[in-house]
């Protein structure tokens, strides 16, 4: 085990407290022959395991039959994992970041030497998504992957909403009760929710996609205004990542989107993760629960670990043809051909026929209104103007922004959010 | 191919316009090489596959690799099930009924002759709810699986709670579009539930679990006036499938359950079905999709012929020691033993001193009340109340319902129902 931090001191836990269940279930005892840390002397969980700091002599040990990395990073983990696959060791990883920085050279080297990679832990926690993409929803075509999978910036959401805060404050907050770290920005900025996109995108598309693929807007710059008038006109704000076949493109993007009340994605609150995934067979299902912390995740990885001492990862490994390694590069719909709804906030200035000149710029560029939403004002200041459109090219709404926010009646920038707009089942309930 | 209804002709459907695709992601071309039905002079779909009645020659032919069991029942299933399994053949089934009746010998009889059963269009259509309870989740304690795995009830349910509707009306309704078949018992009694809550019992607590171990009830008795009144106390009802560990025994149980409006499982709705799982590292996580229909469950066959076809069902089936055949009969708790909260309907006298004897019966028995709802009565006839108890025994509450029942002042039978006490996480969000 290459790293032994938060996830692994579970995996440590799940091995030793559960280790008799997983027996019985499989018939295979797993031990930890080394746990390689950085400071082996430091005091630490479960002290009796064989913490020590020569990653290489761990992964050479002949008594080594499968190499966990759990150290995060790419250039320190990417160069054992290579190590332990040229000797022909499976690897098991919840490395997301090193995945999607070199998933293809890595799944291709696993593959020259007739060995395996498992990543269950790298997207969603525990919930078994990579498995029900490879295994269970093989006989379909996917057509959509609509995701809340970073569970960091669905806490925050979720505190606006209830609380009404502001995003420092819920950020704050986050930070406090563990769910945010110091330096947030992987998370905040959408970041990590493009990199299991690019992951899940792959297997789900069987085309090769990388995290520069895709538009990526995060929460950070999200103001409290729009949680709550989102929440008057009967959605909520919720941070998605999404692929959507589009003819022969897939459109992919993360970014905070309003999602009707009534949709099962509305209710996933807090730091839960939920992952919706269209067949042209199955319809819509959707996979709910836990996309980080220690025992979820490492649920995963014993997983995997398992599967990989039955045999059964690397028979499937060997055979299936979905790995980043084995596809073509995704072609990718550019974002200005997107199709979808928008959200609008403009701060106007109270007086005759500004929404007749906003309203001119929309229909100018072919964009219908579907909900308009004003307050009376108070103020003799700029008032918020609410406005919902029905589908729109995003090339042309970006195109309207532009104009509207040169309009002299206008405040600019405009606020721009989009509206999810649910895949289509083959049949409605 | 044994039958070729609904399911059959989807599979064919799948294989035939997805089978490029399948090829392609999995290297196998998968051919029907027998469709057995009973009058193969029919007119159907897929007017030129190989249809015929003789099903002892298509599972005979060396050329019949998979034999998938789409004929439902038990009896000539079991003949031709257990035939391909003492040729060595591995057997794909939707069979909820078989497995549920005869499981333990079937799975058994696999091992004997070194194949396998593949059976995750069993239980809950498309979701791959087997695959993640012995694979996913293999790591997990299982503390609990709580599932609404009856698409007509559920169906039924949610017509009843959205439009006021009566029962027969509901049902009246879900027989026109097809969610409920012209003889509905299996289905609206809670059998049908039942049985697949016995399979996935017994995956989830490594125990075999029969469909008399589960305490039933079904909907068809329900009246609209218990989903109006759990409507106001802020529950939606819904018919549970529960199986949790309760110390060293196993509670089982099927019954229309008071589900609060902001659980997931409120917002499982029409002919959709979802099962929460709670694993004691996972946590809790549910899974959710179409668990009936023509594709969905095709979509499930197809998954499972693909891994039979790859080789990894077998090493699964050989390795993994959860199955029915290779586990101890389950502890079941004894229904009157089990705890939980409950509603009561009474109808009462509009009289003084009703409400007195109820509560103190009530409390000789040690059931505290959570809430009481009783409207203002126009009538001079029997008013409904409502109660909500604290956590009580069941045994507890059947014998204060049984001394209730004589009171003068109350019109029996009254009404009881569970409501649910979601299972505890590790953690809260």
């Amino acid at each position: 085990m290459l790293g032994c931090g938060v996830v692994g001191t579970g995996v440590a836990r799940i091995l030793r407290e559960e280790g008799a269940l997983i027996a019985a279930r499989t018939g295979r005892q797993l031990d930890i022959a080394h746990v390689i840390v950085r400071d082996a002397k430091k005091k630490r969980a479960h002290s009796d395991l064989p913490f020590h700091s020569d990653a290489e002599k761990a992964i050479d040990d002949p008594k080594t039959k499968i190499v966990v990395e759990l150290m995060g990073g790419t250039d320190a983990a990417a160069k054992y994992v290579e190590r332990a696959l040229r000797l022909g060791k499976p690897v098991v990883t919840a490395n997301k970041s090193l995945l999607a920085s070199r998933g293809p050279q890595l799944f291709k080297l696993a593959r020259e030497h007739k060995t395996c990679i498992a990543f269950e832990a790298s997207c969603a926690g525990g919930i078994p998504i990579i498995d029900a993409l490879t295994r269970g929803l093989v006989a379909n075509r996917i057509d959509a992957l609509v995701g809340i999978v970073n569970g960091t910036c669905n806490f925050i959401l979720t505190q606006m909403t209830r609380h009404g805060w502001a995003y420092r404050d819920a950020l704050a907050e986050a930070q406090k009760l563990g769910f945010a770290e110091a330096d947030p920005t992987m998370d905040v900025s959408g970041r990590d929710a493009a990199q299991k996109l690019a992951i899940l995108a792959s297997l789900a598309f069987n085309a090769l996609v990388v995290e520069s693929d895709i538009d990526v807007e995060g929460i950070d710059e999200l103001q409290d205004a729009e949680i709550r008038y989102a929440g008057e006109l009967g959605y909520v704000v919720k941070l998605l990542a999404m692929a959507r076949r589009r003819g022969e493109k897939i459109s992919l993007r993360v970014h905070p989107t309003l999602v009707k009340r009534d949709d099962v994605l509305a209710d996933v609150n807090g730091s839960f993760n939920a992952i919706s995934v269209y067949g042209h067979a199955l319809g819509h299902a959707l996979f709910y629960g836990r996309g980080a912390g220690q025992m979820p995740t490492a649920s995963a990885v014993v997983a995997d670990l398992v599967h990989v001492a039955l045999g059964i990862t690397q028979l499937s490994f060997s055979q299936l043809r979905i790995f980043p390694d084995q596809v073509a590069a995704a072609s990718v719909l550019p974002p200005a051909e997107m199709t979808g709804r928008f959200y609008l906030r403009l701060m106007a200035r109270d007086e005759p026929g500004v929404l007749a000149q906003v309203t001119r710029v929309l229909g100018e560029k072919g964009i219908s209104l579907s909900a308009i939403l004003q307050h009376e004002s108070g103020s003799a200041q700029a008032v918020p103007v609410v406005i919902t459109t029905h589908m729109a090219r995003e090339g042309s709404v970006r195109a309207a922004l532009a104009e509207i926010d040169k309009l002299g009646s206008i405040h600019p920038p405009t606020v721009c959010l989009r509206i999810l707009d649910q895949p289509a089942e083959f049949s409605k309930d």
